[in-house]
C-alpha cells in the first residue's frame, strides 16, 4: 500500500470516527431539549466535557498533519470530494491548533450549563441569572473570532462561520436596503384595513395539531421513515446523517400557526438533509452547508410555499377537517389572509414575512455592539428594548418576551441571526430561477404535490451538502444575490395582501 | 504525588471516562428505541461500533493493569468504595483480556442489528428472518460463557452474570418448588367461578392513558425532575445516573392494564436507581447490583404493592375520574378482582402474578437446551408451543404472540429471564422483614403514601447502588433466602380471591 492510499484510509476512519462523536453528541443533545427531565443537566456535562475532550484531541491530533501533507501535495489524484475534504480538514485542523484544549472543553461544558440556565430564565423572566453565562460566551466568542480568523474584526470573523465571506460591510448594505423597502411598506400598512386573524389563536388541542404536524410532514413529501418529529421549547432541526433527520416543534393550545409553521420550516431545513447524496455521509461534507443556505429553505418552504395561496388551497380541506368547530366561520381566503398578517411585534419566530428582518437587525445591531465592546451584556435588555421601538415601533414588557425570547445565545452562537434574514432574501430569487426552469410551479403547489419544487431543489441544492461554499453553490444555481428579488417579492405581496 | 495516589486519579478518571461513554450508549439505544425513525439503523450501528469499540480499548487497556496491581497492593489503605470499585475493575478487566476485540465490537454491532431485525420480523409474525441473528447470538455467547468462567457450564456462566452465583441446579430445584405450588392452585381455580375482567379492555384513549401514568409516578413518589417517561415497543428502564432515569411503556387503546402495570414496575426500577447515593456516581458501582434484585423492586411494586387492595383504594378514585364512562359501572372491589385475575395466557409481560413464574420456565427451559446444545434456533417455536402448552395448557397461535413476544434474546440477553421469578420470589420476603421492621404499611398505601415503604427500600437497599454482591445485600436485608415466602403469598392470596 503506498502512502496516498494509506493516507486515505486513515482520511476516512478519521471522518467516519468524527461522525460517531457528532453523532453521539447530537442525540445527547436532542435527548436534553426534548426528553430529558429538568434536573438532569449535570451528568450530561460530564458526558459533553469527556466526548468534546475525545473531538478536541481527534480535530487537533498532530497525526493528521501528515496525512493532510501526503493528500494536499497529491492533489491531482484525488476525487473532487476528497480534495474538498481535504480542504475542509486543514481550516478545522490549523484552527483547533489555535485553541487551547482546555478553553474548548471548558466552553463546550459553559454551554450545556448556559442552554440550562437560560431555560430556567426565561421561564423566570430572570435575565439577571443568564447574564453571567452570557458575559462567559461573548468573551470566548471574542476570543474564538481571533483564532478563527485573525485577520478580520471579531465580528467578521463570527459572521464569517455561519456564511463564508459575509461580513458587517455587506450586512449594513443590505439591511438598509431592506429597511428602505419595509418601512414604507409597514407605514402604508399601518393605515390599511387591518386583517382578522383572531381565529387562529382560539384553542387547538396539542393532540390535534401533533395529527396536523403529520399531515403537513406528508404533504410537504417528509420522508418519516428518516425523519422524525419532537417537541421542545425552541423549535431546531438536527441530522446524525441524510437517512435521520429529526425536526422539532412547540405547540401552544392556543395559537394553530406557531407549530403550524415551525413544522413547515423546520421541515425544509429536513428536506435539505434528507436531499443530501449518500455519498457525503460520515464525511465533513455531510449535512447543509451553511445557515444562509439552510434558512433559504427552510424559509422558502415556511413562507414562500406555505404562506402561498396554492399551498393554502391544498391544506385548506384538511385543516378544517381537524379544526371543525375552531374553524367553521373561516373560509380559505380568510385562512391566507390570516396566515400573511402583517404586524410589528415581539417575538421572531412567530414574526411575519414582512416584519421577520427587522427583528433580525435587532439581534445584528447587539451582536455587532457586543463583540466591539460597546454594550456590556448587563445593558442588553435596556438595549433590546430601545431596538424593538426604533425599527419595529413595539414597547417590550419583559424580557421573556424580549431577549431571553431565543435560544441562539445560550447555545453559543453569535452572528447566526443574520443568516436568517440572508436565507429569507436568497428564497424569492431561488424561486425566480425555478419558475424560470420549471414554469408554473403554483397549479402542482394548489394540489398538495410538492415533488417539482423538491425534486429541483434537491437537484440543484440539496444533494450538494456542504460539496461547495456557500456563495459558490447559490451563485452556480441563481448567478450574483440580488436582494432586489426579495425587495421586490415583499413589495408585491403585501401591496396586494392589504391593496395598499 | 506518590503511587497511591496517582493510581486513585487514574482510577477516578478511568470510571469517569467509561461512564461517560456509557452515558452516551444510553442514549443513543433509549433514542433508536423510543423516539427515531425506523430505518435510520445503519447510522446508528457505525456509531455504536466507533464508541463500544472505544469502551473496548479503554476497558481492556493494558494501562490499568499497574494501577490496579497498586491498588490490591495497598487494599488496605482504601475506602469500603474503592475496594469494591477496584474489585469489580479487576474482574471486568482479566474478562476483557479474554474477548477478541473484533468480537467485541462485531458483536456490538451484531445486536443493534439484531434489534431492529426483531422488531420487523416480530411486527410481520416472521420468526425465519430473525433466525440467523439469533443463531448468531447464540453463537457468540456459548463463546462468552467461556471467556466469562471457562470452568462452569455455558449457561450457569451465563446465569452468573445476571445474578453472581445462580445456576442451573438452585434455578431446577427453584422451580420445581414453585411448579409444585403453582400448578394444584391453577387447577383448583379453573374450577372456580372466572372473574370479570371485561372492562380493562373497554376503549382507553391513549391521550388519558397518558395523564394516568403521570398519576401513578406520583403516587409511587417518583421525581419527575429526575426522571422521564417515553414510549416503546418493549417496556424498560434506563438509567445514566442516580439523576438521570428513564421509564418506558407501551399504550393499548383497548387495554388499560398493560401500560398501567408497566409504568408501576419501570417505576419500581426507577426508584431503585433514583435511590442510590450520590457516591456512586460516575463509577462501576452505580446502578442496581442485579437483575434478581432489580426484579425484587420492579415486582414488589409492580405486584405487592400495586396489586394490593390498598393500593387499589388509593388510586380507584382518581382512576375512576380519568375514565369515568370506562369504569362507570365497575367499584373499587370489582377492580381490584379484575387485576388479579389469573389464568393462563400467551404474553408474559401482560401475565398475572400466579402464572408468571410459568412463562419464566418456558424461556429458562428453552435457554438451558440452546446453550447445551440440545435444541436448534430453527426448532424454538416448535419448543416453544409444546411448553406453552405443557405449562400453561395454551395453545400459542402465532411466533408474534410466542417466541417473538420479547426483546432480550434480540438485545444479546440470554440468562436474564430467571432473574424475573427470583425476583418476584424475593418480593415476600422482603415484605415479610419490612413488616416486621415497620409494623402495618398498609394504612399508608391505601391513603397514597408509599413514602414509608420507599424510604425502608431506599435505606435497606436501593441506597446501596452496586456496592454490595446481590446475594450478600439480600443476605443483610433478609437472612437467607428461602422461595417459601413466595409460594406462601401466592397461595394465600389466590385462595381468598378465589375462594379456593
Amino acid at each position: 500500500m503506498n502512502d496516498v492510499s494509506k493516507a486515505l484510509e486513515q482520511l476516512e476512519q478519521y471522518q467516519r470516527t468524527l461522525s460517531a462523536y457528532q453523532h453521539a453528541i447530537g442525540v445527547l443533545y436532542l435527548d436534553a431539549t426534548t426528553a430529558a427531565p429538568s434536573d438532569t443537566w449535570e451528568g450530561r456535562g460530564r458526558t459533553m466535557e469527556v466526548l468534546s475532550q475525545k473531538v478536541y484531541e481527534l480535530t487537533s491530533d498532530p497525526g493528521l498533519e501528515g496525512m493532510l501533507s501526503c493528500l494536499e501535495a497529491n492533489r491531482d489524484e484525488l476525487s473532487p470530494q476528497v480534495k474538498r475534504q481535504v480542504e475542509v480538514i486543514r481550516k478545522d485542523y490549523d484552527r483547533m491548533h489555535r485553541f487551547p484544549q482546555e478553553e474548548y472543553v471548558a466552553y463546550t461544558v459553559l454551554i450545556n450549563d448556559a442552554q440550562n440556565v437560560w431555560q430556567k430564565a426565561k421561564n423566570q423572566n430572570d435575565f439577571p441569572s443568564f447574564a453571567p453565562y452570557l458575559e462567559k460566551i461573548v468573551s470566548y466568542n471574542k476570543k474564538f473570532a481571533g483564532y478563527y480568523q485573525p485577520q478580520m474584526a471579531p465580528y467578521d470573523a463570527l459572521l464569517n462561520e455561519y456564511e463564508e465571506g459575509l461580513n458587517m460591510q455587506t450586512l449594513d448594505a443590505f439591511f438598509d436596503q431592506l429597511r428602505k423597502a419595509i418601512v414604507p411598506l409597514l407605514e402604508k400598512l399601518s393605515k390599511a384595513r387591518p386583517m382578522d386573524d383572531g381565529f387562529l389563536y382560539r384553542h387547538y388541542p396539542v393532540e390535534r395539531q401533533r395529527v396536523f404536524s403529520d399531515y403537513l410532514m406528508e404533504v410537504m413529501g417528509i420522508d418519516r421513515r428518516h425523519c422524525g418529529i419532537a417537541e421542545t421549547e425552541h423549535p431546531y432541526t438536527t441530522n446524525f446523517r441524510n437517512q435521520d433527520v429529526r425536526i422539532t416543534t412547540h405547540y401552544y393550545e392556543d395559537n394553530l400557526v406557531s407549530s403550524m409553521f415551525s413544522v413547515i420550516h423546520e421541515g425544509g431545513h429536513a428536506l435539505y438533509e434528507l436531499g443530501a447524496a449518500d455519498c457525503y455521509n460520515d464525511t465533513v461534507l455531510s449535512g447543509g452547508v451553511s445557515m444562509g443556505i439552510h434558512e433559504s429553505q427552510s424559509r422558502f418552504y415556511e413562507n414562500i410555499i406555505g404562506r402561498s395561496r396554492a399551498f393554502v388551497h391544498a391544506i385548506f380541506p384538511k385543516t378544517k377537517e381537524l379544526f371543525p368547530e375552531q374553524l367553521a366561520d373561516v373560509d380559505e381566503e380568510m385562512f391566507y389572509r390570516a396566515i400573511n398578517k402583517a404586524q410589528p411585534s415581539l417575538i421572531r419566530t412567530e414574526a411575519d414575512e414582512l416584519t421577520y428582518a427587522l427583528h433580525v437587525m435587532v439581534r445584528y445591531e447587539i451582536e455587532k455592539q457586543l463583540m466591539a465592546d460597546e454594550l456590556a451584556v448587563k445593558d442588553i435588555p435596556q438595549r433590546w428594548n430601545q431596538l424593538y421601538q426604533a425599527y419595529l415601533g413595539v414597547e417590550v414588557p419583559n424580557d421573556r418576551e424580549g431577549c431571553l425570547q431565543d435560544s441562539h445565545w445560550s447555545g453559543g452562537s453569535i452572528g447566526y441571526f443574520p443568516s436568517y434574514a440572508l436565507g429569507s432574501a436568497y428564497g424569492p430569487q431561488i424561486l425566480s430561477v425555478m419558475e424560470g426552469q420549471l414554469g408554473d410551479i403554483w397549479q402542482d403547489v394548489a394540489k398538495g404535490d410538492l415533488s417539482k419544487v423538491t425534486g429541483w431543489l434537491r437537484e440543484k441544492i440539496h444533494r450538494h451538502a456542504s460539496f461547495m461554499k456557500p456563495g459558490e453553490l447559490f451563485t452556480q444555481v441563481c448567478g450574483p444575490f440580488d436582494a432586489k428579488y426579495y425587495t421586490d417579492y415583499l413589495t408585491k405581496k403585501y401591496t396586494e395582501l392589504y391593496h395598499l
